[in-house]
């Protein structure tokens, strides 16, 4: 067996010897141009020469929760691909979720500011009822982050392609059901797969729709909101401010007007870290359980053939 | 029927008003001196010629949840004494001690501070395992804290001065456990009420048990905290931080060095406010039930006739 690696922001050294550890005999490398073709590719934004070169895969396994970056890439034709299926990834989108939306509500953020300055002031207490919150993508996230919001009785509102139950949530599915969710939230977060539908679904026309005063946490991609907009919309005071955690560009340019914009809370892509032992674990479990036959289907975190939502 | 009200935090007319629309024909009546006895008396640090006037009272209602105000007063002897309980406040509590606990696990604060300054600077992610919080107190407050934390899957502690079997928590009680409870500990949360007892609890011998990098959230009283023993301990290292809501003086005096200290996060005695519609509806439902011919015991937030933990 033949396992090649190839991700260029992490260390790749325990990876390797993990995987050695889990499957000692099989030959396990980083990927170099030219290798020989593998049985499986662990990767994250690989060229697309590995990609070309895999006449024999598998598997391919993209080390992260969002496939967007393979999504416009030719694929090895017939390859099952899997994504990080949570490894420790949806316990840590609650906490940042639950604390970016209580830091909202209660004001923690300008409440903290005025004691840096010396400032003791307290503010008036406002209504939970009015800040309902409004999950969009209902997949191991959104689901995970939904029962932790449970905890502090905002209303809750769920949206995604397909239909979902959940209890104590208002879901809400596809375009015909869209308005209808955005005028039902006021607390809006995005937890989207990017894909070629929901690029810039955080625009103008879809923010403007939130209740007065609406709140936008972004930790999904920085390609589903169209910056400029945000930016008008804060201005016109259509939007009370937003918690980013992604940005278009990573890491975000010098330049950019979010940097010190004073409604803006800005965190560098860290609400959902990718844990490096969960993550090997996972991977070596679906290897282990591919290589004695198991249907990649069954296997959690598959997601298709063919890249496309 | 007479009410007298006494509590010169709040605005009273709201108060007045709700209590003459539940109770029409009732005498209700903003407190003076001299004034005539009393069958219920709402305050909130009330002068002791307040309590010293009322011989005819049937209850006494505090408008919080800490009767440490009550404590060194001279009671009306046997009059039943009620706090408010939750009223509002303990989904208040879990919010706000679960956005300290992931922002302090999550580097949050500097992080953001990261920001800003116009850093992008990602952390290493810390283990969760590393991170046992634990809760002194486990009555309303505490209970519903823990159950909130549970969803972000850090090892759970709880110590209270009487037995309490929480799932999911390990528990441990009075002065004989304190030590083990303070070791097996790296967030403490404080919750418990100020008596003669635990004044001064969380002192240089307390906090310096806590396992290495312990974090303090303060959110009870000021006077539970030695602060001189907190800043030494932050000094030396021991501790790694603080998050403050309440203060041996508040408003907190400008000269106080915990404003501006870099490890401590103040907050202006925000934690849980009382929220006014809750806590009118149920001081007007305790005396409903207590007009009815309630058993005082029977019915929520009972403290004892005599003012004694």
């Amino acid at each position: 067996m033949r396992i090649v690696f190839h991700d260029l922001t992490v260390e790749p050294q325990p990876w390797l010897a993990q995987l050695r550890l889990a499957f000692p005999g099989a030959d396990i490398a980083l990927w170099q141009p030219g290798a020989a073709p593998a049985d499986y590719a662990l990767v994250w934004a690989p060229p697309q020469q590995l990609l070309d070169e895999q006449t024999a895969l598998k598997a391919l396994f993209n080390i992260a929760a969002g496939v967007d970056a393979l999504m416009q890439m030719r694929l090895p034709p017939g390859v099952p691909i899997f994504r990080l299926d949570d490894a420790g990834m949806a316990v840590q989108m609650a906490e940042f979720v639950c604390q970016a939306v209580i830091r909202h509500y209660r004001e923690l953020d300008p409440v903290e500011a005025d004691a840096r300055g010396g400032h003791w002031r307290q503010r008036k207490p406002r209504r939970r009822a009015d800040f309902p919150v409004g999950v969009m993508g209902l997949g191991v996230l959104g689901k995970r982050v939904l029962a932790a919001l449970k905890a502090f009785e905002f209303p809750l509102r769920g949206w995604s392609r397909t239909p979902h139950a959940i209890d104590g949530v208002r879901t809400y599915c596809g375009p015909s059901q869209w308005p209808e969710f955005l005028a039902s939230t006021r607390v809006l977060v995005n937890l989207l797969p990017l894909t070629p539908e929901t690029e810039n679904i955080l625009n103008r026309d879809t923010l403007s729709r939130l209740q007065a005063g609406g709140y936008l946490i972004n930790v999904a991609r920085g390609r589903h909101l169209v910056d400029a907009d945000l930016l008008d919309l804060l201005a016109s005071g259509q939007l009370s401010g937003a918690a980013l955690d992604v940005f278009r560009q990573e890491p975000l340019p010098a330049e950019h007007p979010f940097w010190r914009h004073p409604l803006i809370s800005i965190t560098p892509h860290t609400s959902a870290r990718t844990l490096r032992d969960e993550s090997i674990a996972q991977i070596i479990g679906k290897i282990s359980r591919l290589e004695a036959g198991a249907d990649p289907h069954s296997l959690g975190g598959w997601v298709r053939t063919e890249l496309r939502y």
